[in-house]
């Protein structure tokens, strides 16, 4: 298939990018390169360290012969856009390329604006530009498990059958986004929704937990293709985080009394979900919901794994509870369905001993470059203005 | 009470500020005119001949002794929101202040953007401006009853009880919005509910129907003073624009079968609804939702409503059946609770033959400033364009 990943050059975009490429598929990257910018703006770099895009790609041909080519723009630019669609002629279109963080979208009003008008804008282009260009390509769009929120019922994917005074209805399932990132998210859902009922366009949104990892198959091949490992506050996953904490001895940060429940999934899944709803499409006029993630932790049980196998290493590791910055329930029932990705063909990496060691192994080779200032949360979702430069100069751990 | 009114050069916005000013509340305005800019855009006009803001604020001084304040300026300029409360220090902000035509929204791109973002990033500032600067104050938001879509259920006022897999909870009605326009809306409702959320914001959302009527006691005291009456297929509601077509001979233009059922009310309802919520403030931190119409009819029933009135008056009008150029069921199951705002006292000005004299008349008494080649639907939900131009300089009726 041809397939345009959206945001190639992020972390999920370019295992994806790589994954598709390996199996066949002609891929072409589309980046403005924001989330390099962003690493600039926040004065933290990724634990890996990457190279420029233009030199992955290079590597990636010169190891295996699969050239990807690179549209190097903003989706925000509709021209630009438009002539991404004209000129790939996509089966389908992969779409990471939006601000994913919440504690970026919650630094302040600057921040929340940005992410809700470059996320917003950027999906509506590309509707109009599938409508106009490309009715038949399948929109593949990620979004995220937050978009939920943490309801007393299951968590169904994307649509619930209610039951109301003796009559029935499938309505999109209620959501209850944490921060303005999610809500960027709840937002795109409901538009690309509206665009696939009122054009035909085919539509797959992945509600994806909270991924982790950073090695695959592909981006083992060669250091030069080595994948982000973020770490820091804002765009640090959790269990990177907590590895990465891990590897200098810095206490485990869990945000209060850590039972908050979330999916997660190994990067290596988040791949192969893509690919197999490239590979299983939407109908036309489909607008189809996957819950995608592979297991279910609080944020507690997480830390626990990691205290565990680091101590197995070596490395004493303690526990700490922070204030939760976040305004979020810290104990609540969780129970969200993930069956459909499985149904067509997903086999899990289910978080292993032996997937600890290795990111814990990852934060150990590079722990030379972890600037520990970084782990703590200096993002409060109660304050309307969050100043990250106070703390600039304090502890760094090299 | 001080009570600011965000859009108040606009059709409800103007009713509004004066009802309020009327009733002894301390009010200003904010608006920016845009709802001007586009009637020019647009190539129409009210059919009411209003006066400058100026002129209309000057006239109700003079005659009534209140002054209103007027704040000039741009709520997506979060300098000048912000700049507003300080200086009005209000204790309820109603905000009208949003592009609030479907079709409007759905000529092309272009307009879904900007209306998206229009409304997105002006409630976004309102909310950070008052989590920064007024706290306590009331923000009363105009939602409309079209972020229900029409589902197969009754509709709830804000929030439905689901008891699924055997467990409960009371979560946000879905939403199921038919344009951009409306999508915009529930994007506001999301933002809104989390900012209470967060932050202790107090919120009604107020979910309005269809808005019928011109005359309220305020602004019949002088011509002046006199309210838009919005006729054309992007601005105008339905029943004005019928009772414009009668007027003039032309033809009500219904689209599709007409079993398109809506909630509608008067106008004289709705500036009465904002102040009950205004006298009934939220909680801290409560997003609180009202369905605010009186009277549910099919798009079909209030053309025969219209054509039996005009009758009587001596005009020959009949029906004609368009194409619907919306993406909408024709016929559905539509029951929508609307008893929160009748328990706060709200006492409903029904449709009636006399109501309906009254907006014949107008229309009668204006129709040489009719154009009646904006009553035909020109924009077409399942296209990406829809090219306003082409029919420009075809019939006029004067």
């Amino acid at each position: 298939m041809k397939i345009t990943v959206l945001g190639g050059d992020g972390y999920c975009g370019w295992a994806t990018a790589l994954y598709l490429s390996k199996k066949g598929h002609t891929v072409s990257i589309v980046d403005n390169f924001a989330r390099r910018q962003w690493d600039h703006e926040l004065g933290v770099e990724t634990l890996t360290p990457i190279r420029t895009l233009a030199e992955r790609l290079r590597v990636w041909q010169k190891l295996t012969g699969h050239e990807i080519e690179l549209f190097s723009g903003d989706i925000c630019d509709y021209d630009f856009m438009a002539s991404v669609l004209h000129d790939a002629r996509p089966d389908a279109v992969v779409h990471f390329a939006e601000q994913r963080a919440a504690p970026y979208s919650m630094i302040d009003r600057k921040h929340a604006v940005f992410t809700q008008v470059n996320n917003v804008v950027g999906t509506l282009n590309l509707l109009f530009a599938l409508r106009e260009i490309a009715p038949d390509c399948h929109l593949v769009k990620l979004g995220t498990m937050g978009e939920y929120g943490t309801p007393n019922i299951d968590i169904e994917e994307g649509y619930i059958e209610i039951t109301h005074n003796g009559r029935k209805d499938v309505l999109p399932y209620p959501k209850q986004p944490g921060s303005f990132y999610h809500l960027s998210k709840v937002h795109d859902s409901h538009n690309i929704m509206f665009a696939c009922r009122i054009w035909g366009i085919r539509a797959t949104d992945l509600n994806q937990g909270v991924v982790y990892g950073t090695m695959s198959d592909e981006v083992a091949l060669d250091e030069a293709l080595i994948n982000r490992f973020d770490y820091d506050e804002v765009f640090g996953t959790v269990l990177n985080r907590f590895c990465a904490e891990a590897a200098v001895g810095h206490p485990l940060t869990v945000y209060g009394k850590g039972g908050q429940t979330r999916g997660y999934l190994d990067i290596r899944d988040t791949v192969r979900c893509i690919e197999i709803a490239c590979q299983n499409p939407a109908a036309p006029g489909e607008f189809r919901v996957f819950n995608q993630f592979t297991e279910q932790y609080t944020v507690l049980e997480l830390a626990k794994l990691v205290q565990s196998a680091a101590r197995k290493m070596g490395l004493a590791v303690t526990i700490d509870h922070l204030p939760d910055p976040r305004v979020e329930l810290e104990e609540h029932y969780y129970n969200a369905k993930h069956s459909k990705l499985v149904a067509l063909g997903l086999r899990p990496h289910l978080l292993s001993d032996s997937l600890l060691d290795s990111l814990l192994n990852i934060a150990i080779r590079y722990r030379d470059r972890i600037d520990s200032t970084m782990f703590l949360p200096r993002v409060n979702w109660r304050q309307a203005r969050n100043d990250r430069h106070k703390h600039v100069g304090e502890e760094v751990h090299k």
